[in-house]
């Protein structure tokens, strides 16, 4: 499995309040400046113990300006000796990488078999959802006998109420709307999609994984003929990097999405257009002009934010020299990034393996134990519209941009996320 | 892996703001009651659709009031033939759980093997840590490279200090204080750490990690002869669930501990003992009463809090209605257990693993990226002391037992963590 969230070797620093100074301090506590306590004096043996104790001697020996303060003090501070010590540690966890390296491909590739041995359920799942099969008597009694334990007794009063509705949808094939209402139950999911957007994924037929040759996964996203774009299906490739993180897990390298191709700038979700009527001054003649703007939109998810590469980052910075913004920038994007990857591990983790449950509902109940999904927010329209006086803001450089097709590919000013 | 911290099944319900009526909100945005909307009457194509939409269709035939509300009213509303068709989908992902849980055997058998590799490397690293064994110049010269990295350059400046220090240490054997100070840096752990107990974890000379037979894993702390306790070794195992969570993972079933046979009263660092003088009325003989008090320790670690067993609960319920205590007490024993949980997978997946680099304070470098570990506090001190003034408030029942030995087995009335 592979962390969530983390991006390269973005770490953050140790805050002077838990590191060293701190440790030392609880290191030593029973050793106050400068002489030893009356409490340790009376038992001798414990004495000697703390007397062998390399950074309790070199307090006493009123070394503690030296160690408070810097960084890694206590062990700066160390005799020749124990640092050597230290350092052969060092080198031996070292070793210890490449067992975790290979431990990490023998997951993956358990990953992908298991991945394999789901593949018949998954496809069933379609066939199913599609109405090209129909579930069998045992089944349905099965499926039933698992949701009735979810639901509660009151059923039997909307018996009547629907079978109005049953003779309307007799010829009705499949479950319709199926991957949209899983989606729109899953928070982060959620938040990214407009109005707009659920028009067109409901004509999402499948959503599923796909491993292949490199290290990292794709999501698949299977369409049926629709008024939006021509494309059968859409594809978010994730790719990790080579060398595992600290924490032993897969860290993503970047994420490649696919050209959405829109049917006109019209149905075009990612890009809002605003016709306006143009006189040319020496002709007289009448011309309409499109103004396009990039929106927020759920297939903005294809075109994800690029990492900066560290060579680009260097040379940016021996050019110019308003660094605030820039890590402001680097800040935003590096937001953007996390929430792709998350968006990602989403639907590969909860939402695929687990989309009937999703669709009812029901998955909803195992969400709130984690902590981590607290984001979960339902007030859609309020963000939007927060959003786009953002976009107003900041960011509309891009958006007087006449008749440029480029538009839909500019990420918008912020994420609804934030 | 295992789950961090869910345990059992205890789920919470979904809330009105996530679930169906806020879903069948969302997913039907486009469909303003009672008509059919003119922007959707456009397109034909579209329109068919959303009419074959069993949702939509039965909003217009002002269903609405069925569906808000219910818990999962979008879902019950629909035709039996639909609904068949979820039962199916609901049956079909039941037979993914066998595949599931045949990975994740596979995956625990693959960390078991795993395990066996990282052996050597462990069993070199606590040779070099009491002593027995020095790194090579090759040892030395690579860590010293890699953890020149990490360091700043002022180190030379601190030489001429520390050959003083050197003289005196020459005798020093191994890394002393290497696995105290390695916890002391580790937050959630350095928290349960007391000064008294800092004491005996000095004594401290190896922890690794066991696999057995059964679903779990077992935390060994070694120990050289101390005044504290007579024992070579505190065990303290961790049981998974045979059912996996829904989230695919193994669940916490429950931990066990082990007797510490501690010296005596004075030398036991779970109770703090007070003396009185006790004259008989009669007699006029003065005899010394030890009061025992539990206290908060990290050895407290190997008596970890026990989950009610479902059937004590049902009974339990029967027999007295104050619920509301009874909730609050089972929500203070659920953080018990999942801070005992936490604690374990932070000595199996954090500490034991990179030992070197919580001693030095490096590992705390990648801690701050994940959001969990939020909590990190330092002012242990503190916490303490409002400790113990929660004890002396709500819990004090048990703290007046005189000479009970028992004592030191209650858990003190709540966690530092809390």
């Amino acid at each position: 499995m592979s962390e969530p969230i983390k991006k390269g070797n973005i770490a953050q620093a140790p805050t002077p309040q838990n590191t060293p100074a701190s440790v030392s301090g609880s290191y030593l506590k029973n050793a106050p400046l400068p002489t030893i306590p009356s409490t340790i004096k009376e038992d001798d043996e414990l004495h000697k113990k703390l007397l062998a104790n390399p950074a309790i001697l070199s307090m006493i020996e009123g070394k503690l300006n030296t160690l408070v303060g810097t960084d890694s003090g206590y062990v700066k501070a160390l005799p020749p000796k124990i640092k050597n010590r230290l350092y052969g540690l060092k080198a031996l966890q070292q070793t210890q990488f490449k067992l975790e390296a290979e431990f990490q491909m023998e997951l993956l590739n358990l990953e992908k078999k298991y991945h394999e041995k789901h593949l018949p359920i998954f496809q069933k799942r379609k066939r199913i959802v599609l109405g090209s099969l129909e579930p069998t008597t045992e089944e349905i009694e099965e499926g039933q006998a698992l949701m009735g334990e979810e639901e509660d007794e009151e059923e039997e009063e909307q018996d009547e109420a629907k079978s109005e509705i049953d003779e309307t949808l007799k010829d009705v094939k499949g479950i319709p709307s199926f991957w949209l209402t899983a989606m729109e139950n899953l928070g982060p999911i959620a938040e990214l999609i407009t109005d707009r957007d659920s028009e067109a994924l409901n004509h999402l037929i499948d959503i599923r994984l796909e491993y292949f040759d490199a290290l990292g996964f794709r999501l698949v996203f299977e369409f049926e003929e629709n008024e939006y774009f021509t494309n059968k299906q859409l594809v978010k490739t994730y790719y990790y990097q080579k060398e595992l993180g600290y924490s032993r897990d897969f860290v993503y390298d970047h994420a490649e999405g696919c050209d959405i191709k829109w049917k006109d700038n019209d149905h075009n979700l990612t890009i809002s257009v605003e016709k306006r009527k143009q006189r040319n001054k020496h002709t007289k003649q009448v011309r309409t002009i499109e103004k396009l703007t990039a929106v927020d939109s759920f297939f903005n998810f294809f075109t994800p934010p690029q990492p900066t590469k560290p060579e680009e980052e260097e040379e940016e910075k021996d050019e110019e020299e308003d660094s605030e913004e820039e890590e402001e920038e680097e800040g935003a994007l590096e937001e953007k990034l996390q929430l792709d990857y998350e968006i990602g591990e989403l639907f590969k983790d909860k939402l695929i393996p687990r989309a009937i449950d999703w669709f009812t509902g029901y998955a909803l109940e195992y969400e709130y134990d984690e902590g981590e999904e607290e984001e979960f927010d339902d007030d859609e329209e309020d963000s939007e519209e927060e959003e786009s006086d953002d976009a107003d803001g900041s960011d509309s450089d891009d958006s007087d941009a006449d008749e440029d097709a480029g538009a839909a590919k500019a990420q918008p000013a912020e994420c609804k996320q934030q």
